[in-house]
């Protein structure tokens, strides 16, 4: 065996069995340790955005790391805006970045780079394994970290540490400590506060938007009156019968006014909501000044036993509470009028599968789903986190490849979808069930928006260039052809549910392009 | 006028006349600073990869930066490998990259992120605007390093820099102090090296591949009998009645062969070659051990001054060396037989227009071109500097900018052309004279023999998985097509051949795919 066996082992014995990659000539020692491993499931993404993007949709979904390989610090650098999401959702992920032979990097060869100043801004742990015998070690402290910190760890692994043989015995599973709960003082101290509050709102993240955590969240509510809000999900269980949340809106003004009236805020699992932007003569804290903040619990804690520590405190009673559907999900009418993003948003509500997962980045078109969705079969929502857009398409093939059996519906935005459109190739290899539905407005809508927030109405040439995207027009059908996915183009809401309510009877990728 | 006023200003009196961009909401405010100057060129990209991929290629051809504008740490990550490639071709650009209002850094908004840790490895020069106040005095310090330093200039501008209104005078233009001579000292050991060497050899770098640099080169060959070669160039000035050069190989077995018998190097621009990559029981160094290396002369040094001083320094004469052209292009007949890489640089050689801008990212398939280039029109030739695959198609994009009336042949791999495949949509969007030939293997053919020369050949499931790119085969022309680039297929060399002349007697992008 080599390091890079080892490196397999490790990866295996801890059940990270899926390897998001896109290797180069510094891995392939690492790429034949793979090849002599079958029960590793090795997806190639077209590019690295596509790679670290999958493997974040993957862990939301399978609540365990996937793993990546990446080639040097242009490699890793492809990968870092969608690792900017990962590490904003606080996704478990383990990066293996390959780099030269140790005595190569005093030549400074074409590839060489400072791998690490590129890493640490994306990750929550980095590490640089010394050799073959520091393998083992290393990849256990990367898988560790990913778990306990929650979060992105990135490994880089010489070639000649891969290459060199090792004599050790098998590695072992690493038993991971369990997430701890804050102090009890903070506990007592939510608890007084939304017992105190006039109007208290509890405000959640993370692994509190889960199904039971949001039970829980829903029984505080219920004692203390307190409303419950969610700052953007990595991952939401959402739908009928479950507790349901608000979620803080992106605009600033829409934010502070849905917020006003609280006294109290407990946030739980993140600090409290910020705008996403600055903007002269606006807030940066969207809670009203002199609102009583409590920031309890970050994502290494255990957020449904902060919860239920809270609930505990409170009185707050035991299992499920109640929950009130505005309306079931066959009572939505088809819809009809102009294709838009909210007919759209009609169209997938009444035709949603049971247990769908909905993977979002259309800010400016999907808006109106998420005012349906506690009608709606329960499914799972996940959204982009950080801001950095071109997630969509492979957040989707990462959670179809965690959740076989499960249908996804992937609501993309065209502007954010060109990014990582080589996405839509792993799609059709990996064959995964997926709808794609483009949201084909040709401009960068929420730009435009924010071109008039600093008064601009009249758009000259070079605004026109730089926030239109027609001339020419993206043909998204021709695009998904050249990838092997199957597509259709819809340019009334008729023919947009006749082929969403087609799509979703089969199996397999299928992209729908909405001239909206 | 506010500091974005200013940034622009400053600028265009600087002769930074085009910007590539890709914009969000912290840019809004430079947005429409620029929106009110329509002399500025402002170029979109569709990922920010094609964005600085396309600033390269038109400052290899322009010989002057252009401006990017990036948005915030992810922006700059997704043009980071281009960055990687621009640093290694020593390309002056200058990155605008936005940042949150400073006193909005406090709140870790979602797109927050350490945007120096990202751009120092990749830029030659990074700095951060204190405030309105200050964009003039580091926008000036950011240009003058692109120029004398040669690199890449990271400015970070964050948001209320640039909306926050200043009253200063206009900017004027910087003086850009000339590039030095290395000392003088240097220059005699260089030609008394080559004069006493047994056998010597020249390699060349950066600006010494330009015509009048490789003319005194020339000089001092035929001078002393040193051989010429050339590292990987940025910008190669070739053909016929040019003094030509050698490329030292990829493999290293080639590179150690062709070098193994010269006792005297002296490498001008840049040090001396070295490997690619390391591979176990293979040098590093491709000079012969016990050869005398002088590195004589950085980027930042007049390289051809450099050259001109040795040959005065050996009496090596003046004016145009002897060249030898070893055919003319019109002795080249079709090319027949099986349509592969060899048969295509065939094709391409023969109908290559007068003064064309040949950009190559196709390791593997266009070699053959090289051996006929001495006998061809004269050319610029433009390649991948630092491995970072997924320059080719922004880089004939930025080249084609920079030189309107000029025909540019773009070949390029499958592989790496899939990571920027947006830069299509930018050719078609500025109407670029662009012809695109895809060596459509659909496989990474440089992996698979890295993977047979560590001893892997007979392939697995994984090893396929992640080195084929069949199983769904990509559809170039539908690809194309998606992005408003007109397209044809090319299975058999008459085809290709037909197609390429078709698309040389038009204007305007035209991509073929070459089913090899």
């Amino acid at each position: 065996m080599n390091g890079a066996d080892m490196l397999c082992d490790v990866l295996l014995v801890n059940e990270i069995d899926t390897c998001f990659a896109n290797p180069g000539t510094s891995e392939m020692h690492f790429v034949a340790a793979l090849d002599r491993k079958p029960e590793m499931r090795c997806v190639l993404g077209l590019s690295e955005g596509v790679v670290t993007g999958a493997a974040d949709g993957y862990a939301r979904m399978a609540d365990k790391p996937a793993a990546t390989l990446l080639h040097l610090g242009p490699g890793l650098a492809n990968g870092l805006a969608n690792l900017h999401n990962a590490r904003r959702a606080r996704t478990p992920m383990l990066n293996v970045v390959g780099d030269h032979a140790t005595y190569h990097l005093q030549h400074d060869a074409p590839l060489t780079s400072d791998i690490e100043s590129l890493a640490r801004p994306m990750s929550q742990w980095v590490g640089r394994v010394a050799n073959a015998q520091d393998v083992r070690s290393k990849t256990e402290e990367a898988y560790t970290a990913s778990l306990t910190k929650r979060g992105v760890s990135t490994l880089i692994l010489p070639a000649d540490a891969a290459w060199t043989g090792l004599e050790a015995p098998a590695p072992t599973r690493v038993q991971i400590p369990a997430a701890p709960l804050p102090e009890t003082s903070e506990i007592e101290a939510a608890a007084a506060a939304l017992r105190g509050a006039r109007k208290g709102v509890l405000i959640l993240a993370g692994l509190a938007l889960r199904e039971k955590a949001l039970e829980t969240a829903g029984r505080i509510a219920a004692a203390t009156g307190a409303a419950l809000f969610t700052q953007t999900p990595a991952r939401m269980e959402r739908g009928a019968g479950r507790v349901g949340a608000t979620r803080v809106p992106y605009p600033i003004a829409q934010a502070v006014e849905s917020l006003k009236a609280f006294d109290v805020a407990v946030c739980i699992g993140a600090p409290q909501p910020v705008g996403f932007f600055a903007y002269p003569d606006k807030p940066g804290l969207m809670l009203p000044p002199g609102c009583e903040v409590l920031e309890i619990g970050t994502p290494e804690h255990d957020l449904a036993a902060t919860l239920e520590a809270i609930a505990d405190e409170l009185g707050a009673g035991e299992g499920k509470p109640f929950t009130r559907n505005p309306f079931n999900q066959n009572e939505i009418a088809a819809p009809t009028g102009a294709l838009n993003g909210d007919s759209i948003s009609i169209a997938v509500a009444r035709a949603l599968p049971e247990n769908a997962i909905i993977c979002e980045e259309a800010l400016t078109s999907a808006g109106q789903l998420a005012t349906l969705a506690p009608g709606l079969h329960p499914h799972d929502y996940l959204t982009i986190t950080g801001g950095a857009i071109g997630i969509g398409i492979p957040l989707s093939a990462g959670a179809a490849i965690a959740s076989p059996g499960r249908k996804v519906i992937s609501l993309q935005a065209d502007g954010s979808g060109m990014y990582t459109v080589q996405g839509l190739w792993t799609q059709a290899r990996e064959n995964l069930d997926i709808v794609t539905v483009i949201y084909s407005n040709r401009k960068y809508a929420i730009l435009q928006g924010e071109m008039r927030n600093v008064g601009v109405n009249d758009f000259g040439v070079n605004a026109r260039r730089m926030l239109d995207l027609d001339k020419p027009e993206l043909d998204w059908c021709a695009l998904a052809k050249g990838m092997g996915v199957e597509a259709g183009r819809a340019t009334t809401i008729e023919e947009f549910t006749k082929l969403f309510d087609a799509a979703l009877s089969r199996k397999g990728p299928f992209l729908i392009e909405a001239m909206i």
